[in-house]
């Protein structure tokens, strides 16, 4: 059975799983023994453990230029020890060139087969890099094994049914029959969909795996050679995930190097040298504005950016209070507000929230919304689970910097003791009171565990801050909790202008800061947090070119 | 019946053609009296006619700031003298916003239904649109007719068919069940494709329709309003479908300004107004690289640019070499290569070209073009009518140009009389020998009657020469002649990897200059020639963004 054959089944439901858009899921995120065998937690762990402290050999990058690494777990504030094998530029554009050929020429199913097998390897190793992805950027137990591992997978396998529909989504061949009154004109046509070139994936500290998949199986599978690029704080993740696409690579007879690994130190990152080369056509990114704008402004790239935003909340009127605060406390404390769904902005009526008993005034939600914070943060069973680590000490300062905005502290950042490490770098969330007329001090992104209470005048001004922050500033997510049409209808128009994406009244075990694979659309790509969306067609659809033959059909 | 039931069903014909491939037309090519009508040439004739020397009313944009005109008839040599409404750059762009709100929120089967029908109404003035083409641009009879009528009505139907396809890809509603293991968490999904903004269409020269309604059209279907601004030289053609949108709009009770015109002047051009305008989120162009590099530039919009190229012909080998010489003939002189498909470089090997009879010299060849050439344009009933007329007479300076390159003329550039026009500005081809070491001089693309014979080592060095043109400077088109299978491949390989298609072994009555509506992609947006493809996905997917809507379900 070739390996296409092996995987065809898997790959047809995941494209009727991206059209249909409803619950999907090809690897379980569950990190149970049931599912994933009785010792693969302990395996995983014991596999990361070894990983420390010395070379990692697992890549088929010949003849090292020189052994790198710089990351430090924020659980254990040490490095990890371990190194990579380094590359200049040119030797990584060089050999990605050479492998290029042979990629391209490759089917598409051949392709496509290749990396659905890469990411069932992967799967082999979803708990050892949960602990790696927990050791370098922070994150708890359960989403460093989710995030990393099955979401991330899941979103790789979306690239690549996204992207082999695409491929297939024209004839190959097709005789055109053109009648001219006397005789017909006819011709054999052909089309081939031609890759752009050569691609890189710019990784982050704080999702190094999830936010790096789409891009590399959506460059891959459209036939263009993919560099790796991960931030130099979080390289073990995605150097786990090139280790075994390689593998997979080899095994079918092709040149490893079309993925590759591209580690580098803070002291001499290699981003610029890749990504000015010429021979650099695709770039997908994931960080700071100031980089991705740069990014976006090169000439002759196609670029595919997920930047900063500052996402919004919307409190017009709620069925039961409690669970609202309740809910989002939970969405505040995830990864200490490291996400880039989570939520900054609480957009409040002065004259308060309606529920069925009445309005809920302004400062009584601020004292349950913080009350929560508290009682999940002071939950030694959850609390430290939730909020994992601190990636890096600059994220700390903005606690500090959101102090300085002036207004009332409603709660404020603390450190909390974690039971299992006890030297992580942790935060609480801080909750801020500001008024609606200090726009110019809300409108940045305070990456962290950072919470505003705007007061406005009513919710009319509501949806127009956040309408226009999103539109100017960029958003990702937005709450919105409502129990009138009107003001639905309303928030859905202004903030679908702003290109953001709304979840209405959400309480209970799901979270805005959720984005489903195979569902959720994840960033617009239509305001100012960045120019991509994963995964919808043009993701997949901007790496090739389709290029159209014909000539005179015999006879 | 409404609008949209008149229409599905040739809604649904079009868009199985575009993904079919295959011949498909909606509206007739063929000027013939038992399509369209037996008086239907005299009476558009008249109409256009008519309008000459007044001011063109029929466009239901109000109190224009001041009628402007400067059209002039390459056939006549004397101006159209009419007028059109003109507007302030402020004007067009406040009319604009406020006509958007109501457009975006007309449903995707009504904006369809009301193009379509725009189309059938454009249909009925196909003949007045001719003699205005004829007349603006220097187009003959039969070109003006089928490129400025059916043809460009074809692709704008085709843009709208892709829109409707892409903005109806994913379901509108979707409910979401994701088993957590002791419940589930249901969520109801919504998603809409939210316009990107204020549209404008800039126009050009020698093809103003064809060239500008599949922009046009793609806008409109995805929702945003468009702004048409024609090259000041072309305005009556686009003049008459912006008339006709216009009017179909207001019998289905929306706002004309929807789909405004833009007429200017060459002494105060207000393209640069609206495009730098903040609110313009969408442009397309057709027209020099250098404008059209400035407009890809500019921050905050997506720009689809069909910009200059240098088109190549290879020949390596042919069954009949008289044939091939008879179709190349036609190709050169076909609207006096005023096409952005016409060949200009003709890469031959000093060996010659191989036959069954043997080879054909370079210089044979050479001799055997010319001929056909001066036996195309001399036969007075074919060469007028399939040269036309030189649309501006900086096109003529081109032919001067080419024989300053220096090699030998195989044949002069001359003019020939119009039977029906005396003052017709005429050109034929001029043909000129160089050598492939003169590369940098067939760079540049000498827009207008230019052929270069370019004699090369063997068809490797050509197909590099082809294929290295293509991707540094930019190609459309590619005519290549081999019958031998390996170059073919060799060319597919090398031109597709330039993101040129290649059109193998023309003759007889289908010409390399000849893209088709639903079946070729023009341009592939791969190469510097241009960065977008009509109609590809990405030409219209781009123009809307799509957004999430999620709740929990009820119970």
């Amino acid at each position: 059975m070739s390996l296409y054959e092996k995987h065809k089944d898997t790959l047809k439901k995941a494209i009727d799983a991206v059209h249909d858009r409803s619950f999907y899921a090809q690897y379980p995120e569950h990190p149970s023994p049931k599912i994933y065998g009785e010792t693969a937690d302990k395996d995983g762990q014991d596999k990361f453990k070894a990983s420390l402290d010395k070379k990692f050999e697992d890549l088929l990058q010949t003849d090292p230029e020189a052994w790198v690494g710089q990351e430090e777990s924020p659980y254990l504030q040490k490095p990890l020890g371990i190194l990579y094998p380094a590359f200049s530029a040119e030797t990584l554009i060089d050999r990605s060139q050479k492998a290029w050929t042979q990629w391209r020429n490759t089917s598409i199913d051949d392709r496509a087969a290749i990396l659905v097998e890469s990411l069932d390897r992967f799967k082999e190793r979803f708990f050892e890099n949960a602990y790696a992805t927990m050791h370098t950027t922070g994150q708890g137990y359960m989403m460093a094994f989710q995030a990393s591992g099955p979401h991330a997978a899941d979103r790789a396998m979306e690239a690549v049914a996204f992207g082999y529909d695409e491929l297939k989504r024209f004839p190959e061949k097709k005789f055109w029959d053109k009648p001219m009154g006397k005789f017909n004109v006819q011709l054999n046509k052909s089309w081939k969909p031609m890759p752009k070139g050569l691609s890189m994936v710019i990784g982050c500290s704080t999702f190094p795996t999830w936010n790096s998949v789409p891009g590399l199986y959506a460059s891959l599978i459209t036939g263009n050679p993919c560099i790796v690029k991960p931030h130099p704080g979080a390289i073990l993740p995605m150097a786990i995930v090139v280790a075994e696409i390689q593998k997979v690579l080899k095994e079918n007879g092709i040149d490893p190097n079309v993925c590759q690994l591209a580690p580098d130190t803070y002291d001499k990152m290699i981003t610029k040298d890749l990504a000015e080369n010429k021979a650099i056509k695709l770039i997908d990114y994931t960080g700071s504005s100031a980089f991705g704008d740069y990014l976006e402004g090169l000439d002759g790239k196609i670029v595919f950016t997920e930047k900063t935003g500052v996402n919004s909340v919307i409190l017009d009127s709620a069925e039961n209070i409690d669970k609202v605060a309740q809910n989002l406390a939970f969405s505040v404390c995830l990864y200490s507000g490291q996400m880039c769904t989570c939520p900054q902005n609480f957009f409040i009526p002065e004259g308060g929230i309606n529920t069925p008993d009445g309005k809920v005034s302004f400062e009584d939600f601020a004292q349950k919304l913080a009350d929560n914070i508290n009682g999940l943060v002071d939950n030694p069973k959850a609390g430290p689970f939730v909020l994992g680590a601190i990636q890096n000490a600059n994220t700390l300062s903005h606690t500090e910097e959101a102090k300085k905005l002036g207004g009332k502290v409603w709660l404020e950042s603390r450190t909390i003791e974690n039971p299992m490490f006890d030297k992580a770098r942790t935060a609480t969330p801080i909750v801020v009171e500001m008024s609606a007329s200090d726009e110019d001090k809300f409108t940045n992104e305070l990456f962290g565990p950072v919470v505003l209470l705007i007061k406005t005048k009513d919710t009319n001004q509501s949806v127009d801050l956040a309408s226009s922050l999103a539109e100017n500033h960029g958003a990702i997510s937005c709450a919105a909790y409502t129990t009138d049409e009107t003001i639905k209808n309303l928030i859905m128009d202004k903030m679908g202008m702003a290109a953001t994406s709304v979840s209405f009244n959400l309480t209970g075990a799901i979270h805005v800061n959720q984005n489903a694979g195979f569902s959720d659309f994840h960033v617009t790509g239509g305001n100012p947090a960045g120019n991509a969306s994963l995964t919808n067609p043009e993701y997949v659809i901007k790496r090739f070119t389709w290029v159209g033959f014909r000539e005179p059909a015999e006879g």
